[in-house]
């Protein structure tokens, strides 16, 4: 089994996908992480779903969590509002995640020595010119068990 | 919403679990990852799905992936056996990673901030002496967005 084999379309945002889009995407797809590409389609960076709630979440809170605690639980539930208006562009760690990128060629036992070294659950495959689409490690996972 | 009503029952693995258990379970369960928990099943450490897969990939593989192209395809799909006998002690990073815990009453924005503050898609959720189960950033985006 070849990455081409295993690889599955896989939503790619740019620097200015709203930053709500973006949990939208995460949310919805069951996915670890997101592709950032630029505009010509050239995958760029991950943006770990973990870095889309930096943006949501109040600096005080991030320092010391238990100081969340004296936000309602309404007002609580209703945190991601704070993403309105912000983009992706925002969300990007200081120092981004490096994108394992790999082709369709590789095999198996390639893609996890990727993931294991990067400790990315997610590489990128790519052919000459565009994003293919990406393996994760739990469709690595399930064909190297069976599952 | 808080912590009790999102966490689900997660799989706990310890210091001597199979690694090719842990991988299993990583699998089925679709896991972003493994609460590791001492003999008194108090939480220790996350183990991230990546960490398994460095102990079932060649250290020449590691450091440069491309040479694992060098594998054929047929044993290249069978990786894994290189985790037979060997244990979750051994997957270890020699820096383990930070576990997020809280306790049953926080509310969606103190989870959402450790997770953030900690870059962990999982918190632990514990009362006093046990743990009751985990909080994934899955469920709290969906929850948040009523997904």
């Amino acid at each position: 089994m070849r990455a081409r084999d295993l690889a599955v379309e896989f939503p790619a945002v740019t620097l200015d996908t709203p930053a709500l889009e973006a949990a939208r995407l995460l949310a919805e797809r069951d996915l670890p992480g997101l592709i950032l590409v630029d505009e010509d389609a050239r995958p760029l960076s991950i943006l770990p779903g973990t870095q889309v709630l930096r943006l949501a979440v109040p600096a005080y809170c991030q320092d010391d969590p238990a100081l969340a605690r004296v936000v309602d639980e309404a007002h609580a539930d209703r945190f991601l509002h704070r993403l309105g208006g912000k983009t992706v562009r925002e969300c990007l760690p200081e120092q981004p995640r490096e994108l394992p990128v790999t082709d369709p060629e590789a095999t198996v036992l390639e893609i996890a020595a990727l993931m294991a070294r990067t400790r990315s659950p997610l590489v990128a495959v790519m052919d000459e010119k565009r994003l293919i689409g990406a393996v994760t490690l739990q469709s690595l996972l399930d064909h190297a068990l069976g599952v």
